[in-house]
């Protein structure tokens, strides 16, 4: 296929403000689509709100095909502009941009009309691509380290909670027994998880004594266990702050140290000057 | 303008008493303004109880004004004694201040009632103030500072659990219907910050099984994600105190720099020696 | 006054026996002093229970009466026993000890019933001199260090959380009035405390969405300012356990190097042995 | 005893299947029984969930009696293949394993129905082996190792926090009394621990003013002293890092102790020079 040289401009324009972040032309882009999609989310939110829906119907039906028109032409541009794309396409926030817009399509032939109303919501996924802003990269990244690094220990503490939860759940199921809520195993577990992570709705609550002095270790229990993740985080991201700050460095060139302040100008051990990276 | 030497001796005196607190007389008049400040505080309070104000509505009323004499002195004098009266007047505390004493003016004039009532009630900010006080002020700044360096991983944080509160939100909408009082979209997201918060009011609760087996699920969220703000200051108050604890050495001889590793030989910052103590 | 050399062996014994705690008799004394209190503080508690007690009151008067003589005994003993009796007298586990036995002879002349049995309930404090065990004493005076170390900035936080209390408080009032609970601004501000402390009791809740849009506000931020105590606590225990372990050593006795392993027999900057202490 | 080498061999081979991990066919074995412990764990489950049992009760009946074969031969092979069968039968996982099938023949003969279904559940407590399994194993360890050693702090907290409760409960019965639910010291410690572990069901909630802002200091008071547990937790598992990472350097050439701080130049065991890497 062969592209006119101004073609190849205009494609190339459209890819640079689309995709782009680092153009004035691309963040003014970014911040009307973020401002499009969180309309759009709002709008979502409010056609569920029956009294409002009643009265504003037309106009949220208004605004909707206005930014599914927006949200269409943006994902063809998409399309045209990238160099891959079929990849763009199926990739992740591909599918996310086509959801955003297909339902409403789709609400022209199907009356079914509820779950079309909730997929339009995953329009907001699209708000996660926020978080590639370079300004919050690097804070995510360090979050989602500190998370990745304790993943063996919460999941080995996860396990461990559940197991308890259907345990005390069966036990409860067996003092507290039909008349006070607890009219199933499941049931009974679910009102542990409430009270394990000291939610307490109150839909369900023990009655016997028997109940109420085993509910009472359950909230101490829940109120002491939820220190180990909180440790483990916290370690965790401890951790990283003190290796970041004092050994990841290039080493001394006289004496090799590799632990000095991050802002150190001559080697704390030797006493030669220290070339910054 | 021409100021009589006494005019002057008075009005330097007023502004010692009234704005510092590094002489008795002036904390004499901090400690009694936050009396004041207090009783009126407590004062709107009970107006809006009803039996109370009922009974012993006159009394209410009678030490309300003696307040507000009492703040609009203050007031005045606060204008005459300080050098740029403007600059005080339109600060946040001069529009606090008063603010204090203009609904109890306002009041002879106008009945609509209940919301002068509570811009009275602001005349507690007044009580921001004693943070200034330098036996705080040290603790709430390192607390403002831990703060300050974590605020792009809270940023980071926040923004993830509402969108997640959104995605939630829209599930349960469409698992429980308006039966079980998840009756629009805002109403479920409003649900599952009461359930990911780990309040749980109770005022709404699911009752389709699909829909308490996803509650669980973000009550173990909710239950387990409370570590990630918690690990983020912790942290930062831990580098803080790290920092702060190399920092109480004797100062390099060269350049004065006090803040080196505990086991520096020389100073990281010009090279020097340092002389262990 | 002169006492008999019997007079005053058994009152050492007895001494050793009810003071002490590093004698066998001592120990035994304490264990059975510890199941006398537990007991009577049981009694206590069943005789609030209607049914219990409609059955059971002979049985539990007999046995508060045998218990109260055991308190009268040991009272006595320890008066007898201590050299300077005055002074535990008005000491505070003199007075709790006699408070532990007032009340029941007070019955016997008052019928002013209820407060009588809740004093009793004050027996319980007894327990805390547990706490006095060696074996707890060095754990509890780390926590006790560590909170006290970090009182300063709780103070303030707490001095934040109470303003802000008050000032969500008053807004919610103002805006949800008195139809959903929100009947005086004391009232509303109760409500903030529990939202805010994510209780969440369900007994007041927002009605309108824009209470609701608040209520989500504040608790978010009480999930998120919960951060903030666990982040000093944890700090502080940090840094305590850190010096402990690295520093309170006697120096070397060479080259004065004080910060190494509390298991070290070898000075880590020099190699000349370490004396232990 | 004496056994052919083909029935020795092939009681070798079925302790290799069951008991061990590191053959294929060992993990097999292990992930087919997780199946059928996970299946019969919800098995016991929805039998107690009315409407499902009465739909499906003959299915229910026969996949557990499918269920229980199984863990019979299970249990016969792990006899048949143990060197030393009593020590399984009387250790922890032998009674569980019993206990396993127990309840289903038992079931035959008995028609005192609910408990026995309740024991059956105690099959889940299989699953806790899997927390055996290597993966898992270190970072248990490291859990375990955390909290053994906060386990005295952890003691005192919570002897600290049981005594506040009741001395809380028994002002509380004496405040809000019979009217608000507060019927006896018991159920008012019972609303206390709700409170304080900011579960808060709102079954029982202070009517009182006084009563409301005795439960207020009680939230305060809950909310705060959560940091805690979470503080001794968290600054274990600090020092358990620490202590960790301090190892990972090269041992020394003479003592090979490789726990020492990692500016050491003399072994702190030995006293011996250490090599820089």
């Amino acid at each position: 296929m062969k592209h006119s040289a101004m073609y190849s401009q205009i494609r190339e324009k459209t890819y640079t403000i689309i995709f782009q972040t680092n153009t004035k032309a691309g963040r003014l882009f970014d911040l009307i689509l973020l401002g499009f999609v969180l309309i759009s989310v709002l709008l979502v939110m409010m056609e569920t709100v029956a009294d409002f829906n009643l009265k504003y119907h037309s106009y949220l039906i208004t605004l909707e095909w206005i930014i599914t028109v927006f949200f269409t032409i943006e994902y063809l541009l998409r399309i045209f502009s990238i160099d891959k794309p079929i990849r763009y396409v199926f990739s992740f926030y591909g599918i996310i941009d086509l959801l955003a817009i297909l339902p409403m399509f789709a609400s022209l032939f199907f009356t079914g009309y509820n779950i079309l109303t909730v997929v339009r919501a995953l329009r907001l996924l699209r708000l996660f691509k926020i978080l590639n802003n370079p300004q919050f990269t690097s804070q995510s990244l360090k979050l989602k380290r500190a998370l990745i690094a304790s993943r063996g220990k919460i999941v080995v503490f996860i396990y461990f909670v559940l197991i308890s939860t259907i345990i005390i759940g069966s036990i409860m199921y067996l003092i507290e027994g039909k008349e006070s809520g607890f009219t199933s195993i499941p049931m009974s577990i679910y009102w542990t998880i409430v009270t394990l992570t000291t939610v307490g709705y109150g839909d369900i609550s023990p009655q016997t004594p028997l109940g109420q002095f085993i509910a009472s270790f359950v909230m101490i229990l829940g109120y002491g266990i939820i220190a180990v993740p909180t440790g483990i985080v916290t370690a965790e991201i401890n951790k990283y702050n003190k290796s970041r700050e004092t050994q990841h460095q290039n080493p001394c060139g006289n004496c090799e140290a590799d632990i000095y302040p991050s802002n150190a100008k001559f080697c704390p051990n030797c006493g030669h000057p220290i070339e910054n990276n």
